[in-house]
């Protein structure tokens, strides 16, 4: 162990009466919930970027976190890997992601960077052999160096298209050499600031190259995880092109990818995008895009992503209700895309943060599995849409013309009637659970 | 003539000078501006049911416009028909629209509904004949009556569907009677209120299909008009299917619909859904899918749709300007899907409102068609975009493996050098034209 | 009783274990709670404009109820207060509010319209001798009405804030009579459409007037019930004057007004203004502000005022802690300014909303007072700020001035430390409680 | 000259038709509106946080700009103060504002930093007595060093109060020693993250006895310049005490200081408050409060703090419209809380950036001055409360009570009639002017 967590003992469930901070009030990892561990279910990640790599700066201020691993060296990367490895320790939980930049130093060329990620991965590997959490997800940053300033894929220098392709094929490299279930890519600057300066069909255009190519590489190195595409509206760019489920959903069918690529879905990227996040994930599971969640909530108060942990058991619930009726995971799982507070100074604060979010998703998952499992909801869904199920309904939706159903009506002086929608019943019939 | 706008004389272009309250400084119809007529460019159309039929009525208040023909029987349908024509004489517009209820009396059957609808189409079609503007788009209101508060197509009820159905048949059949240029179908029930009594998959369905015979049914009458699909986020529901123009290509594109439906687009709708008009435009004209637009503003402050006249010349002349970079209007044009203040009581603040309008509408036009045929944004955008016409960057798009770019990158010790965006030059650019 | 609600029962406390849909799991009127019934803390009130008089409408359709008594006439205002008083009994609530118009038919003339208020009051009274609720407060509705359509006291014609006026007295009396324990003012009107045709200063000038004859006549009846305004961003206007707390705050003191007039808070309309509910509760609390609440909840991604009834239990937890920490109701209560969804069309859909409602809220108060007794979050915010209870720190805060710290500071070279704010930790300290 | 931005020659006025790119298009500074110099109207400033010291990162990326003097030396900080007069010398604009730790390096203890701060202040001292714009204002930092994370005289700690009120006297003497016009206070960080670690009325306090020594330093050195706060709603805090104008009113109120404190009011800010910006403006020239303002714009379809450079003419004309109604600027003037957008990395970006922001302020200040001597706006609004100036109104007004009101409006059988509010015609009448 580092030193940095000292003191801190690993966290075990202790039920909801323990009076100790540090405990997992609702989460046991062994608790059997719909013939499944409560752990096979939730498959909680641990991101690194923002639990080791974020400095807790903001638009106004700078650094206020004063973490050992805080240099841009080989040992520093280490040592952040060892506390990472500590905290995980500490928690608990079965998997964690990271980013290329996330682990590594900084390098001069491509070829810098790539060593510096390999000789990490390496580190890293070894460390997992020891015991300890398995790849969630490995993903790139392709956003936050200045060679990223107007896009990825779908910059206007084709050098930067093919810096960006050479570096997701490192990271899918280093993903499946580390046994990632997923592959992620999030778009962050795959958007534009102006309209003035951009060509929106020929970014299209690169971004659907872009992203077939990495369908394709996938393959060609028989990576079996899932390709997940994280949708998000707006921030860091003005416009993101991967907006919502949607949109996605569009820009993959025009590609012929919609069988290939998943989604990564967000509560706070559902939010910025005025949806809610059930919104989200049930339009996904229609669609059978729904691959994995980052369960962080964004301040209904704040315009921007605020990226924090999870605290409210209802929100939660209504989410987890959605992965069910969705099938709940298979290769996916929970990740915490949540950032401390700034203020957030001391180890014990990051401790606690994953702790309280882990707890407020066992709840939550509790109570969704207890409402799909008794399946009231489900039956009054089906009850309200029975109307359909009869010959005649099936036959007009089917096979009626306009004119024939124009005809029918006429002939059958068709009135009508609405129904209660009976919204406040439901909202009650969850409170039950929730 | 009606008295309702009686010493109102019909509005003629005076040029910016005027003094004259009631007088086109901008707009002068006859005005060639890139080789056309400024009336063919623009298209104006009036809306019949903001102008003759919204009784100024808010969420805290009702009725404050006091217009004679405001009772719910053919007397007053067919006044309403002669005060419509009466500002349509005023001002000189070449277009207007309507939907059903806008222009026919209710009826307890739907036999009677479209009793009263032919009535007045015929009525209507008369006072055509007369000389008077002519009918941009017809379109059927599937969202005022209480029959369909739980959607059209997408209700759970099949009876509501077939009513729905039978109601757009004969709305096609008005529209195209009546020499319409367009058929608009904006689905402000197709959403819901709730996701818990919601079936998202089942829904789509319903809407695919209703969506598919429309198009049949075009075809089997040959109406040439254009079927315009109108995207909306929300309001009146909490969410709407046709969320905007990249949701709704997604949606074409599932229906095999992408190259037989094309868009209505509103600036309001765009703001509420977190676009600026200009990025709906111009994604729906990268796209093919550009076909008309109401150019009503949404009060920026507000979160609701306030469907105002427009009034800013440099956002019109950004929207005018996507227009033309997709080719124009060929059967859209430019409807003010906008109503007056509920304060603005008097027959004087109609035509005023109108007038406004068209003349904002017309600078910004003017400076959209100098800025484009000047060309010299469309020569910055080309330029940011030309390292992509190189052949090899053109290769490693179509062709290259990410394992053959990473190649590549590594053998040529790539390293990309930002460029400028020039945002801010290009916003003094355009300002030299707005 | 009517026969409106025939069919169910009276509903009761069952504890929340209970299989029945009406029935009462966490609000038990006799559970002590912190010493004193829950009843007693909790004042719930129905209110009768959206509970009986709101007809389903929204802006892009009309009614979806089908009451009884949506008639004009004096007949159908008494069979309104008579369901309304079934209702009453069925859900047990201490409290029922009302606006003028919700009550009384319509009247020609003034004199008219405060006859027949009269005469309904009356009736009410009756009514209330016989058993039943009390009431929390009265009101008028100065913003339906097309006279009310640019402000009640703001108004640009003085006949309009002179009939205001005088509808307020009459609201007034009828609230004295009727033992109310507060009188409301919603300036829904108070605000513009635009800035062009506004003069802020007059406006503000007169509703300081007004206000000021408010709070002199109830000192000349000698009520003794608390004056409350209910502040609200906007909606039906662009900008209403009595924006959040904090406005009022300011204009209050501009008017000498800031102990005689308290506020009515609503969470809905405290999302509106940019703000949690819990900030203007605490800000209320902190200027001794604090009158009564609105328990309904506005939809996080629509821009409007939806006033639905609460359905999350931490939202409604942290609301009720400040309503503890200013200290509890004396004379205000806890209103459901919430209207059903406009689909939920049946008698059964108005009950289950209230049941539903006061069950949340009885779950939240109970989960906040268990917070507010043990004190620890109290122990930790004062533990924050500690360093300012030394001497030295309290004189520098009173008596020195800016040059007098600069010595010191450089004096002392004084390099202060940060300490964590234990976001997460306090987060996950409320999670123990909701 | 530094040679920074060589080859950029000063930029003059040379009228609308001008084919060069930097330009004066419209703002010519000699002339002569309103009996005054254009330069003396809009009083121009340039930042120098923004300018000189923003790197270009955004919450998801880092540097993207490359000045020579970004490091965090001496040499560096004399470096940026040439490269800063090299600018002004470009651009000719008769004023700039700094905060201390824009032009000063870092220094350990607050001597440090003093020092540093008063030897940059000499040297920039001198550069302005060889001729360069005048200090508008000065202002100190205190969000950006972690130090301030939780608030500057908010804060829980007296040591961060102590030191930030030893920096604000520094601020004040080196303005002073500058011969600025104003002393300004923004107090990014005076807010909260979370509630539950705040105490809002202790905070209040604080800021309050701060201000009012702030007040006092003032008169004590004879600083004859305007003290501004300025308001924001939020960011980077969740909530920020001086949230806007009504608030800081409220607040000034409160401490007695509404006659010693004016306002430095900002378009971006008003616009995140939920405000127009004229609305801000009108608000605190009702109040007396308009001391100066900040002419930068938010992108409307971003929720944060975009701070771009004005580009719509319109807009801009209607807040200059309201600073004339305020009687125009006296020791303020037109600051430019501008930063270029990340992406725009060239010297001749930023010239550029002004060059197009003071035209476009140039066009809407003289259309506003036109409007303003035009005085038709004026005569309609009054002419629209003409009914106040009645004897009998003003009598009911400032004397009668309720009942006496009431009284007359049942003697009188008054029936108010509502009359337009002829916004739109109001609007086109803008319109003639921008």
């Amino acid at each position: 162990m580092t030193s940095y967590f000292e003191g801190i003992a690993p966290v075990r469930f202790e039920g909801p009466e323990t009076g100790r901070e540090l405990a997992y009030r609702h989460y046991d990892p062994d608790e059997t919930v719909m013939g499944r561990r409560m752990e096979d279910h939730l498959r909680f990640s641990v991101a690194w970027w923002h639990s080791f790599a974020w400095p807790g700066g903001d638009p106004f201020g700078g650094q206020t976190f004063q973490r050992p691993w805080f240099k841009d060296d080989m040992g520093a990367a280490k040592l952040k890997a060892d506390a990472a490895f500590d905290l995980f320790a500490i928690l608990g939980q079965p998997f964690f992601c990271f980013h290329d930049v996330d682990i590594r130093p900084e390098g001069e060329s491509f070829a810098d960077c790539e060593r510096n990620l390999f000789e990490v991965v390496d580190y890293i590997g070894q460390k997992m052999e020891a015991g300890g959490p398995r790849l969630l997800w490995g993903t790139a940053n392709l956003f936050s160096h200045r060679r990223f300033m107007a896009g990825a894929a779908s910059n206007p220098d084709p050098e930067v298209f093919a810096w960006s392709a050479a570096t997701v094929k490192s990271c899918m490299d280093a993903t499946h050499r580390l046994g990632g279930e997923n592959y992620v890519l999030w778009g962050g600057r795959e958007g534009y600031e102006t309209l003035l300066n951009t060509d929106l069909g020929r970014e299209a255009e690169q971004m659907g190259a872009f992203l077939s190519k990495v369908v394709d590489y996938k393959h060609k190195i028989g990576f079996e995880g899932q390709i997940l595409l994280e949708p998000k509206p707006q921030e860091p760019t003005k416009h993101q092109y991967d907006y919502d489920v949607a949109t996605v959903y569009g820009f993959l069918q025009r590609f012929g990818l919609e069988n290939e690529v998943k989604l990564n879905l967000e509560q706070g990227h559902a939010i910025l995008a005025g949806h809610s996040f059930e919104h989200e994930l049930a339009l996904a599971g229609s669609l059978g895009l729904l691959g994995s969640i980052d369960m962080n909530r964004n301040d209904y108060q704040s315009g921007w992503d605020t990226d924090q942990f999870p605290d409210n058991p209802r929100e939660v619930a209504l989410a987890y209700y959605e992965v069910l009726r969705a099938g709940g995971f298979t290769r996916g799982g929970t990740n915490f895309d949540a950032k401390l507070r700034r203020q957030s100074l001391d180890p014990v604060d990051l401790v606690a943060a994953h702790v309280g979010a882990m707890d407020i998703c066992a709840r939550g998952f509790k109570a969704a599995a207890r409402m799909y499992e008794d399946g009231v909801l489900e039956e009054l869904r089906a009850d309200r849409y029975a109307g359909w199920d009869a010959e005649a309904a099936r036959t007009m939706l089917s096979t009626q013309a306009l004119d024939e159903i124009h005809a029918a009506v006429l002939a059958d002086d068709t009135r009508p009637e609405p129904r209660s929608g009976r919204q406040e019943i439901l909202e009650n019939l969850v409170s039950r659970y929730v």
